[in-house]
């Protein structure tokens, strides 16, 4: 288990969502990291060491732009915590098929398997070669088919499923360019934040997490996995989750 | 392993294709088989037992039209044998990253994932109560994220995994509604179809099958599923292929 190097890079796309904005707060406070840049839809306020740009995933010019904007040398890390559940524009997770809508499915394609997937076209050449780095994308546990008990939730559960086989895909190119990279899905558990605001009632006690938690866990994780974790799933407590 | 009823009444959505006009074929020449209701973009010319309605699985209109117009009565078997892998429209499977495609990605899981959804919303409440009833679409061995070893077609896996995770998830809510009932998706094989036809070169000698073996196999194999299969990806020869 290699750690990033010092003075390590990083990008993080959905910089002013609940987890993304706890993540770029956390890699700031840490000594080893020498540069963030929070990419966000509308641009962040830059502080210290954290620099902004504006970026949609769904739209690949912006990222194409803000990838070429980024200043000379390797990145060690890029964390994709971008995500859709439900949305102002009436997107609310099926409780039957009964609810399934091609403009549901067709928008949480986009934003959780699409935007992460061009976000990878864009960073992944952009990877330290000399050293380990990381690539990550928030993925979710009930994107796990074999995981998948209680059903519900179709275009959440297909567009995460969908994701973790891009970020698999990705992982095995990535393996012949960058032999020490690691490409990886995570899953944060569930976390205080408005993606799962609507679906908190029942979470058991001490199991809804802050996002200050979520972001220092899921960058331990990110520090502690190397190249033969590369393609997999893994929760916050570090365990590798089935697809 | 229970079988269809005697006169039993199938669907076949993608008739047109290659292992959906087989399907039909093999479909109508079984004595067990008393009404096969074909459809494709544009309808055929029914014959004997076979009906035909126009229906395109990316215009959820068309399949509730249809459906509609379908006899009374509950079916027994749904099979949906629509997919796209490259089309004329210039959508060809990634060999790398750098050729992923907002649009090919898009165009690839409306029809490969959101269609047989669409078609699964409007039809599953039509499959019979008191006797076994099946429900498969089309996957592919190359949609498992475990069993992904070499890479690439990233449009293609990532709609094909979400198809899983839909089929997976449908197969949840069919076992409250309607506890007998079969819910699947099948790996044909690499059959000698246009959707393989660009990629033939590298099957080994008797791995290429005809379309009428394919249809063959997929309707033994449906016939021997029971529910507790349900939710599962099969290939041709039966083999349980993980996730």
């Amino acid at each position: 288990m290699q750690s990033l190097v010092d003075g390590a890079r990083a990008v993080v796309v959905g910089a002013a969502g609940g987890i993304g904005a706890a993540v770029v707060e956390r890699l700031a406070r840490d000594d080893r990291i020498g540069r963030v840049e929070a990419w966000a839809r509308r641009p962040l306020e830059p502080a210290g060491k954290v620099r902004t740009d504006g970026v949609d995933v769904t739209d690949e010019a912006s990222i194409e732009a803000a990838a070429a904007r980024l200043e000379e040398g390797p990145l060690d890390l890029v964390l994709v915590t971008t995500g859709v559940l439900h949305d102002d524009a009436g997107l609310r997770p099926e409780k039957s098929w009964r609810q399934l809508d091609a403009g549901a499915l067709a928008r949480s394609y986009t934003i959780n398997a699409i935007g992460p997937a061009l976000v990878a076209k864009h960073l992944l050449p952009r990877l330290r070669r000399d050293h380990k780095a990381v690539f990550g994308a928030l993925s979710a546990r009930v994107g796990s088919i074999e995981d998948n008990r209680i059903g519900g939730w179709y275009a959440y559960r297909a567009s995460k499923a969908a994701l973790n086989q891009i970020l698999r895909t990705l992982a095995i190119e990535l393996a012949r360019r960058r032999p020490a990279a690691v490409c990886v899905g995570l899953h944060p558990g569930t976390t205080d934040t408005a993606l799962s605001a609507p679906f908190q009632a029942n979470v058991p006690e001490g199991k809804l997490f802050t996002p200050a938690f979520v972001a220092e866990r899921l960058l331990a994780v990110v520090d502690d996995l190397d190249a033969s974790a590369s393609g997999g799933l893994y929760a916050w407590d570090g365990a590798r989750i089935p697809f």
